[in-house]
């Protein structure tokens, strides 16, 4: 896959992209971003890329052709048509879904703003999708940008190695994770608990699966409605609230 | 504010702390990040900060030790008691209205994880608040870290400059921002709306809050539920649905 990158800031992606998976992924050949500063593509005299927005108020505006052209010339090195990808606060809200949606794409541009907005053109010709990682404002698309890279990479295959592969898969199993432990048994006088030193493989699964419901109850029940749940699963739920409106 | 990031991959931070906003805001003195990495405090003789997990399974577990020793050596140069924020799937999801909370804060320590999962004695007792940046998953804590610092660290007085107040502002309004505009007034055929080239501002004003209802009304109507509306918001907003039912 490759990811074209569009930003004003192109020196923000290195420490992301030059280290762990995004950088491993890149060395074995499975996805290269290439990350470009659209102001060189800029046709004003002092390259700027943003002015005054048209009926006053605060704030500069991007303007269309340095991006229009930025996409353009990168697009112009493949057949197919890519997605090109706005981050902005305006967009769909991201999901694990819409990653694995774009996982199966062969080339991805994503377009990061900065302070400024976008002029309405961007949105309306240039653009294929329009994502926003969360409720929350940032300085510029380029943080966006990273989280799609890395969770886009992350599943893309042969990008994660074995060691990897079945760990922080909260909301891939469509529940949250279950509690991990690791040695010693007592740290600072808090205890594993005792099923998991028990060797009891069944019942272990059986506790690990009953806490991630435990857990999905109560931070998430949102996330229940999507889950996949077995019968088992659905009674232990009922029991779990029966208890609490009994408390 | 003082924010100490806890981590793996200290490296990865040095692009986006180093620029823009999060950059000058450190040399206004409005804001310092410190960058430890974790594994300098592990007591395991080959600095080892993961285990296999009690019971079985894939993947490793972040030890207790290194992160109670990395946050208890950052504590101990305040009076305050720190905020100790997890970055991890199973967190509260992020928000404006999060960050602003946060932005209230004298000192923040943030987690990272990266691949591994975290031991849970390290929720139990180290951990004040876990926060999950959105429904996707990330090879590791570091760039919903980021996140986190960029949030709150422009809202911070004196972070923003004035050219840059204004906008984005999706999200701390209630609202999807209207439509913006900027030169020239027709690029590739599409012309700027001739009501923002009419030089009425009162009707200019109505029209960017109605184009804001609108947006909100079709991409994000959850965010209407908390929104600030006047009666005549309500009232378009009325005829809008009104419109669309009849279509």
């Amino acid at each position: 896959m490759k990811m074209s990158i569009m930003t004003l800031f192109p020196e923000m992606f290195e420490g992301v992209f030059g280290h762990s998976i995004l950088k491993q992924a890149q060395e074995k050949g499975i996805v290269s971003y290439d990350v470009i500063n659209f102001r060189t593509f800029s046709e004003d005299k002092h390259q700027r890329v943003d002015d005054y927005p048209y009926g006053g108020g605060g704030g500069m505006v991007l303007t269309p052709q340095p991006l229009f052209d930025a996409v353009e010339s990168v697009k112009k090195t493949k057949d197919q048509a890519p997605r090109v990808i706005l981050l902005c606060p305006q967009g769909e809200v991201y999901t694990q879904k819409k990653a694995e949606e774009l996982a199966g794409e062969e080339h991805l541009i994503l377009l990061c703003g900065h302070y400024e907005g976008y002029d309405e053109r961007i949105r309306q010709e240039l653009v294929t999708d329009e994502i926003s990682v969360g409720d929350y404002v940032l300085t510029g698309g380029e943080i966006g940008a990273m989280i799609v890279a890395d969770s886009v990479t992350r599943l893309l295959p042969g990008a994660l190695g074995n060691e990897t592969s079945a760990v922080t898969d909260s909301h891939s199993t469509g529940l949250l994770e279950y509690p991990h432990y690791t040695r010693p048994a007592e740290y600072r006088g808090l205890r594993v608990p005792d099923i998991l030193l028990s060797g009891h493989h069944k019942r272990i699964d059986e506790w690990r699966r009953q806490e991630a419901l435990k857990r999905t109850l109560d931070r998430r029940p949102d996330m229940l409605r999507d889950a996949d749940l077995s019968k088992e699963d659905l009674a232990y739920i009922e029991l779990l609230k029966k208890d609490r409106s009994d408390a």
